[in-house]
């Protein structure tokens, strides 16, 4: 693919550094980088720097070991690096975790940094990019490059040539979570379950594909949001992916293991729980069996000789008619255990999902509740877990539908580690065919408070460890000036962790082999968006979204018109959610899609399968009554007062109304309408909203390149009409059942 | 597979000829076959008999072609076969039509067929087949096989040992039909589009199976009831299938077409109407067009000097996105017309589908009836085809539901020739996981009278053309003491008709490569009765499933249990149909089931579709209003006193009722139940009756073999698990929608 192929389709997505400053006004600290002796990672750091430096400034800056006498940028660890290490006291360098960094311009204003004297002089100024490790060292490159891509300084111009040539630059900036994963959900035949992108990047066929060039171009994006873990298979691990754990495919493992790497990625394998009988044949996968536990002592033997430094194993058990130590009377701390034990000599983790329920319920069986699922199977086994396992948790309690509570599990475990699981490809959420960014879902989600240890108890902060850190000193480390910051899971004093907590966010992909990487265009916000959200929970979703606009369509502006495309992109994004949950099951209630790809309305397709997803409307009224009192007793798996607020119908907030009580349609939120009359104006308002979205796009049209325009228009348009078929056959289908009128009277069939 | 084998898993189905009489008995006549110098036709009746006999009496007879002084068997046709000649007069050969035959035992008893006087002598006593053509006596020889397997002497015992040394038979037998066809919808991949019996015994791989040994064993079947025509690939013709009239495939065609050939079989093939543009580059396939109209008649040379017995090809054009000539703004009789000129020269024919309907309907849109799309689109049509044109319909105006009203297309067209098409294939009767014996809905379309040309117009004389054959006599030749009989499209005098008119019946394939062809063995009495009937529209459902019975169960009896044995099974199949009908759509409506696979209930499934298969139920009623006065006019399709008998909501018919009107959940029935109450009733009754089917089956063991016993109750068990899963989704459905209480107070959910 060409160059400019690559940055009219989105190929080279928030990388893509357009050039706007002429040669002759480059800075003169961007003519040469200066680095210590140079590990792999630290070597990619450079590399990319160079890259972008020559791309955005039209020359190409010189890499070299040793200083020069002219103003230049130098990377390197505050341990090996000398210029690295007299930049920053040891006080600042103390407060850079693991896998942060801190970077330092030329000249720092007085008075807000007073703090941080420029300690370069005329002759041998320079900007430094510094951390405890190379890793560290190469986000903090990717921070730059944005700084000078997007103009992240408040302003809604690009950095200009004259600011550039003395960077007003001080920044701390520490990832909150220690793990920032991703989970493909790809199978060797090539396919991506619940992708929406086209094809694998990773498999074809049942092999690996020969040239893996786009899986390093893979990491460059992940590596630039600090992505720092990946699982590069399904979790439903079938014939052919379990195999991957053997000869014939740990030699490929090893090479997308070395790619991932230079970006400072470990990669994980999802295994299958009965391995020892599918691979070993042996008879049993008993976790307890002293055999089993030698069959996967060796499979770890023979998988970290082939990868020393995989990050571990990704685990579906029990779950979905997946296997699972339950086939033997075991519970999953059993099952997990025997694997972390396996894995512990070689340093590796076991992530083990949560996401078990009872998939061939009845549904005449109101009794059962999906919803309940995890929290009864995990909670009670709190402290029973490795210090080697992680508990994965979907952020909800069903799975990733556009509107949930966030999982009573989270605060539940005391003494366990836990991931939080997010799902950036849009399963449930239009599938990268209708616009939906999610950052302002996953925020409210991470901004939870579920009191397990009194007020303040967020989400973010169980996830990061924090809560659970007595050692750490809280959520934020925001200071005035600098941009970004927090961090829960570093040490207080040095030695910094270099061996990080098992906490953190996963995600599954929304990537795949199409041209701009997530079929809709605009769709690579969430990816974007989930890593920055990863390193600091703190960003809004107003800010991330600010940031990936400006970084993808710098250049296509015009100066008149660039705050109006970045205004207008930023709250199509913002908008988007909210947009599309209005036009889809209202309340909360969730699912009403089509049954298997779940794409478009089918209000009835869940209602009688063996999902345990429910809605159960009836000509009076509609919701799932999981109250203490009379339903499920979900409710009550919450910490007090949110246990109390879910309970009563008084205090629910609307839009999760029917997740948690069964009311009749003519029951009255709080915004002062009925609930009929709420889907029937939610409806119609999210279809003409939707239809507002393309037209806010064909508006922008001047400003954008010709087919990045044309290929989000097709979505839009898509979703516009695709929304109008939400609409009515939500609207019909509760008017059939209800038999009420729209007050306004407008068309329903 | 051994012949135990093959009998155990019903591979031999119907032609097992279970071993019932001692060696010593065999009766003289036959232990020699007397032929005429044989064509390969004759040969192969020869050695079905031959088979047939060796299987049943354990000898194998001697095949001869002059007589012996012994008492034989001989088989001819009137004008090449001195023997079959001189046992019947003129006036007894005229009366056999050109598929048709005589058989005539040794002796004939007084009075009852006084007209038929034996001439045979002690000495030389003989049993005669005969016919005008060999194909005649082929269909013979598999009458006299059936006479002596199943005993079919009006008795529940098989012909005794005794009974067969001077059999009692006299025959005469004429197809009604002239074209009685089967159509595979097999594809080239070797899937079977709604094929519920295993993989296609045809194709594999995009290629033909290179052992056709079974496609042989399938010939046998179809042509021992009376299959004269087959199209061997799916009407639906996707890339590979496209290339079957080309060099690639026509090699493979030929192969297939001598195989079928020696049992008496014409194949078809079908086509893509788009040929002259993907195999022939043209730019268009316009059949107004010279070049595309060339482009078919060398194309048409081309297959049949590969196959010169083609019976032609079978289109399904500007239907469900396949192409045809809408696309040039051109009509069917354009399309059909062009391709039949091309196939003239060499006796081909085209068989052109009428199931055209627009199959992108908006559900909002109430005045489009599917329904009405064949004979708004056909019926203006009559009489511009080609004489070798003809219009294939199917039995009902939607797609073969388990209930619809006869195709009101049947009697609008007097100058064009049709086939009926049933689906022998049960895809929306229970997928051959049911059991659904479908004869007897089968004779409820042959039987219905359409009026087209006063009382008396009979769907059955419609498509066997004697209602529009003014030479012939009428529908039924049957006479007393004649099993078999009638026939319309005879002449009245010699010659026989040798080159049939082109009318009868098509239907869809339910066979694959499952060891016993159908699935479910029970099914195969569907191929068996479909054949049947194609021969003979007068044979009533209860004698087919009792010939059906007798074949495929004998052997299986002690002497005691054998009439329980025999009513059961009988019993079973006859009540099926109505089973099914009970737990599924009810009252004539239809659908309600899972889309794009159809099975399993979805009552919604296809409410919101683009396919025109709504049932519009909200919470007052339900049903579509097809009337005249208030309607989308369909009623009105019919002739008086059809059509008026569908206006009124108070003469149509219960199990019609909602296919014609639209009806508050309190309207009464004829029956005298309301609706809803019906739906109710219906539901919990016909989920008690599938477990009774089951029930009745396990009381059946001791008398059946273990593996048919094994394979027919699982099937069974399933169904009746199946059937619950029915009702309560149906009663759930219609008790949340309209708030009706089951007045009998049954748990619905």
């Amino acid at each position: 693919m060409s160059t400019d192929m690559q940055k009219e389709s989105g190929y080279d997505a928030w990388l893509h550094y357009h050039r706007y400053c002429k040669a002759e006004n480059l800075p003169a600290w961007c003519r040469v980088i200066v680095i210590q002796a140079a590990d792999e990672v630290l070597q990619t750091a450079a590399a990319e720097l160079q890259l972008g430096l020559t791309s955005m400034f039209g020359q190409q800056p010189k890499i070299c070991t040793t200083p020069v006498s002219a103003p230049f940028i130098t990377l390197g660890t505050f341990r090996e690096h000398s210029l690295a290490a007299e930049r920053f006291s040891a006080e600042e360098q103390a407060e850079v975790n693991a896998e942060g960094y801190r970077i330092r311009g030329i000249e720092v204003p007085e008075p807000a940094h007073s703090a941080f004297h420029s300690k370069a002089d005329p002759q041998g100024s320079y900007v430094t990019v510094a951390g405890q490790t190379t890793k560290g060292v190469l986000y903090g490159v990717f921070h730059l490059l944005r700084y000078l891509q997007g103009g992240l300084d408040g302003k809604l111009k690009p950095a200009t040539e004259e600011s550039l040539q003395a960077p007003i630059l001080d920044v701390l900036s520490n990832p909150a979570n220690p793990i920032r994963m991703i989970n493909h959900w790809d199978n060797m035949d090539g396919s991506v379950e619940r992708g929406y992108a086209g094809a694998s990047i990773f498999y074809d066929n049942n092999a690996f594909i020969p040239n893996m060039d786009r899986l390093r171009d893979y990491a460059r994006l992940l590596a630039s949001v600090g992505i720092q873990a990946l699982s590069i298979n399904n979790v439903n691990v079938h014939d052919v992916e379990t195999k991957l754990i053997t000869a014939a495919f740990l030699p490929d493992v090893a090479k997308v293991a070395a790619i991932f790497r230079a970006y400072g990625i470990q990669i994980y394998l999802c295994i299958n729980y009965a391995s020892p009988i599918e691979l070993g044949g042996l008879i049993t996968a008993d976790p307890l069996d002293p055999g089993v536990a030698e069959w996967w002592q060796a499979k770890a033997r023979e998988v970290y000789t082939a990868v020393p430094d995989l990050g571990g194993f990704v685990v579906k058990a029990d779950s979905e008619n997946r296997p699972g130590p339950f086939s033997y009377g075991r519970d999953h701390a059993d099952g997990a255990n025997m694997l972390a034990d396996a894995l512990r000599p070689y340093g590796g983790r076991v992530i083990w999902r949560c996401f078990v329920y009872d998939c061939k319920q009845d549904w005449r069986d109101r009794k059962t509740d999906r919803a309940r699922a995890a929290f009864d199977h995990f909670q009670p086994l709190d402290g029973h877990f490795r210090e080697n396992v992680i508990l994965q948790i979907k952020n909800g309690p069903m799975d990733f539908q556009v509107r949930e509570p966030v999982s009573p599990l989270f605060g539940a475990l005391e003494a366990t580690q836990v991931l939080l699981e997010f799902q950036i490809t849009q399963e449930y959420t239009g599938q990268q065919r209708h616009l939906c960014y999610l950052v302002p879902q996953w925020k409210e989600v991470l901004d939870f408070d579920t009191y397990a240890q009194g007020k303040g108890s967020t989400v973010k902060r169980i996830v990061s460890g924090a809560l659970y850190d007595k050692s750490a000193s809280g959520s934020s480390r925001r200071k005035a000036g600098v941009h970004e910051g927090c961090g829960g899971f570093q040490e207080a004093q040095t030695p910094p962790l270099l061996k990080p907590a098992n906490y953190g966010f996963a995600a599954v992909s929304n990537i795949g082999a199409d041209a701009n990487w997530t079929g809709h265009l605009l769709a690579q916000s969430n990816l974007y968006g989930y890593g920055r959200l990863a390193w600091d929970p703190e960003l809004s979703a107003d800010e991330i979204a600010d940031e990936w606009v400006r970084l993808t369509f710098s250049g296509q502006e015009t100066d008149d018109g660039r705050a109006d495309l970045i205004n207008s992109i930023k709250q199509m994004l913002l908008d988007s959610w909210n947009i599309y949950e209005s036009y889809t099951a209202p309340l909360g209630v969730g699912w009403m899609v089509s049954p298997g790809h779940h794409y478009g309305p089918d209000v009835d397709g869940y209602e009688y399968s063996m999902w345990g997803t429910y809605h159960f409307a009836d000509c009076q009224g509609i919701g799932v009554d999981r109250t203490i009192a009379t339903g499920t007793g979900y409710a009550g798996q919450y910490f007090p007062p949110n246990a109390d607020h879910y309970e009563s119908i008084d205090t629910c907030p609307d839009e999760l109304l029917l997740f948690f009580h069964h009311v009749p349609y003519t029951h009255t939120l709080h915004s002062g309408q009925t609930v009929i009359q709420h889907i029937y104006d939610t409806h119609f308002e999210g279809a003409e909203r939707a239809a507002r979205l393309k037209d806010t796009w064909i508006s922008l049209r001047e400003q954008l390149d010709e087919t990045m325009y044309e290929q989000v228009l097709e979505r839009l348009e898509h979703q516009a009409d695709h929304a109008k078929e939400w609409r009515d056959r939500i609207n019909t289908y509760f008017y059939r059942k209800s038999g009420f009128a729209d007050q306004k009277n407008r068309p329903i069939y």
